[in-house]
């Protein structure tokens, strides 16, 4: 059930009695039904989460006065928040190497309306993937990473990134690892996809570590980036029960599937405002 | 994070605009906290529904005052609902027939304190199981239902069940039709576990068709029992893989894994206010 | 591990004692070597199924000569077989409508090398995914079925696939129902995507009815199109947890990975002879 | 399917031309039938594995002449291998420390018919699961394991297992590190349930390590105990989705439910000859 106008409140603080009260009231106040609320507490942290849809049809303040009228509460509430009409679209930057499985489901289902934003540009140190960006109308802009010149390349990449303020960059099977400073500066909007269910075989090589271990499960591990390989909060996680006769290819295969979905499900959520952070764990309602 | 005191309210209603507002302040009010509050409003209805666990130490009320204050409010929203201390144990009762998995698995979960209720009797139409509910101190009631006494053998049961008041009657693979009016009356506190993903080979022998359609899941689904066979709202379904190698035996066998997780957690979301029903659909909030 | 030459037998007969000894021997007594071996015997209807990878650079005889030599044997096990070098690739029509997710992942996988064969033609009773098949290089059809002219739309479609012999035919999501002679025609060749777990949900609508009944999972089935609706030999099945929280949208969308996930699978196994068909069951030797 | 007399043949050998045509041909040759074969070849190390069950109601030699007329044949493959009699019993110990969910998991299946096999002995470093082992008529033995004492107490066992000899020790959630003398001496008969899925969160506290990493997945795994901790051979794992607002208490609940599936499903392919070892990878012929 979609509405004409709805607003998105993304909210964290610390919790006390009446939080909820407050909030809802707020809203209830100026009008907006609220319909979907989704709250979590964390009795360990004593620290309150909130996203709610606000149906803003019968809102009696447009949405800046609204906005305006709510940074007092906020403020009292110490949160951190967000407040944003849900028609907005984010503004995405996708960043691969040579292996186009996600990259192509991810434009597919943004094609087919099932990842709504904007996907301004795919960045790749190879230039493989051009055509299957181009093919889809995207931008691509290839800036090869080597030893030689990693600290220019980066460094024009960060630039780039300043330029597009991008709301939300996808590392989506991109093989270097990027530097602290663009991690701290993008954190919170930095999406991974791992190809394993992390913490198991962080790093390079997954597959083939799984296959030497002899799991009897594969997957994928999708989180938000940080300076920390594969360390940073996790938003989801898919596996597939594997068998004796999978060889490393096999692994490999059977993993991209688990690297598509985990992958798709996390960018939605997160162009949805559905995921919040704390710490490093990630608190997801999903849809 | 459990608290000394807690208290839970389930309750639904139409929604309107101010619905959560007006509950989360009326606890708000009294002094109470959310510990954890979940949320749900179906918009193709208009109604709303909602859990809230009440941390009830700073509550300004007795529970009975508190309780009577809300009805007030519960009134205006025209809402079906439920107050109570958590620690509030529910009554329940067991039937059985011949096959013992799900009996025995309730009762090691009870034992060890992962269902939180006072399994006072088991009902069985055999005596096969009588030392299964002995041995863990539980009151054994065997009522034979044959074709020539159905009728009375029915109505003893009845009278069981109203001198019992049991909060639930859980038909763990318990073989026989119960009549509408026994249905009727306990509506909502009979849960019932099929052996099968419904609505897939509703009635008996679930197995041996999934065997001859030649199914790769099969699985069990646990749901308030109805007049209609297999057809009330649906709580919990599990499922598990089957290939060709898998005979019917086989299938029995790893179903019942599937039956024993749908009718545990099931019953535990009742046993926790966890389940709301509306027409024919659960609102399960699960834990 | 890929050979260079790979041959494959995929054989289905009466059992008896000896059946793989002979077919072993055979194979070993021309001097090929067994990569993999998939064997079955179903001792309710007493029925022998193999698929063996041979390993062909010793064999002592080219290919066809080596089948000739297999021709008297199978002839007295009474074997159904093929036998067949593994490079040779099947060629594939794929039958779509307007949803075109099944397809795109069809057409991914297939570009990208997991899937062997060669999809000659997309057929369609609509025109909308025309592109989607040309910006792949895959021919498109379109042949529009409307009650006035079905049965002359059906036979030049049977002209079609008579003039293209098509080992497998797939129907990705392809909404009108085939007349009984082309299914007959093109048994075991003609493979479907079903939006539910059958045998729940058989026809059209798939997911609202899911949604209808509140089902807490929803699924996708790959079966052999028969004359009979959605009844024919499963291949494989695939599902995914749903809430109450998840309107018919929602479930459309999670379907669709279903569904996409069950088709690849399946047309997978179908291209490498993995399955074998007996009766109404599938025998499915999974990689 | 079972037959009034099955021999089950295990093997393992180097791989070349016609292995599987002489060993099918050998029980051809005694008139045996093959009512099941599974069979791997590892084309990476280029090893061979079966596990052939032969109907004996033909052959026409006693086991003990069969077994005897084979030894030649397994010589010159090379192979390790067993051969024995469906109906013989593994003998088995189950070791324990306070948690007893997996012990009575255990109990009940054994009980019901699901494990097929003798278990002579409850061994566990407590007292609390002796009533648990005496209900089901299994021996209880406790052997404290202190600092103090730990190495008489681990040759007291040791000298328990040389005089019991068991065909396999299952390790139903012990919480001691068993030293290597005895990981050595009964290597490939001793198997453990970790509370995590391997190679993640190895060691100790898996379940509160998990909550703190912020997984969204949680499972157990099932393994051969080597002396290297939780780094043996893996026969199964489970998994179950969490999410946020599951607690570390919840996470030990419904890890509970994997441990039970993975253990149960792992002891039961043991005890049917499924599981066979190679390095540190277990191929596993499920059933």
């Amino acid at each position: 059930m979609t509405y004409l106008v709805t607003t998105l409140l993304k909210l964290s603080c610390p919790d006390r009695v009446g939080v909820l009260s407050r909030l809802s009231s707020f809203v209830a106040g100026h009008g907006g039904n609220l319909s979907e609320v989704n709250q979590f507490t964390d009795t360990s942290t004593n620290w309150f989460f909130v996203r709610m849809a606000i149906q803003s049809e019968t809102l009696r303040l447009p949405f800046n006065e609204f906005r305006k009228a709510f940074e007092p509460l906020a403020k009292q509430l110490n949160a951190a928040w967000t407040l944003r009409p849900a028609a907005t679209q984010m503004k995405v930057v996708v960043m691969v190497s040579k292996l186009g499985h996600c990259l192509a489901d991810l434009l597919w289902r943004w094609r087919s309306g099932e990842l709504v934003c904007d996907i301004v540009l795919v960045v790749s140190n190879h230039d493989e993937l051009r055509e299957t960006a181009k093919r889809d109308g995207v931008d691509f802009r290839c800036i090869p990473v080597e030893s030689h010149n990693h600290k220019e390349a980066f460094a024009s990449m960060h630039d780039l990134f300043r330029e597009i303020k991008p709301d939300l960059i996808v590392l989506a099977r991109y093989m270097r690892i990027l530097p602290e400073y663009i991690c701290a500066e993008f954190s919170g909007r930095l999406i991974n996809i791992h190809h394993s269910f992390l913490p198991s075989f962080v790093g390079a090589n997954a597959y083939a570590r799984a296959y030497e271990r002899g799991v009897k499960l594969i997957g994928a591990t999708c989180h938000y980036a940080t300076a920390e390989l594969d360390a940073g909060p996790i938003i989801d996680q898919e596996v597939i029960r594997v068998e004796h006769f999978h060889t490393p290819e096999d692994l490999v295969r059977l993993g991209r599937d688990c690297e598509r979905l985990a992958l798709a499900r996390s960018v939605r959520w997160h162009l949805a405002d559905r995921v919040l952070v704390h710490g490093n764990r990630a608190i997801v309602f999903r849809d």
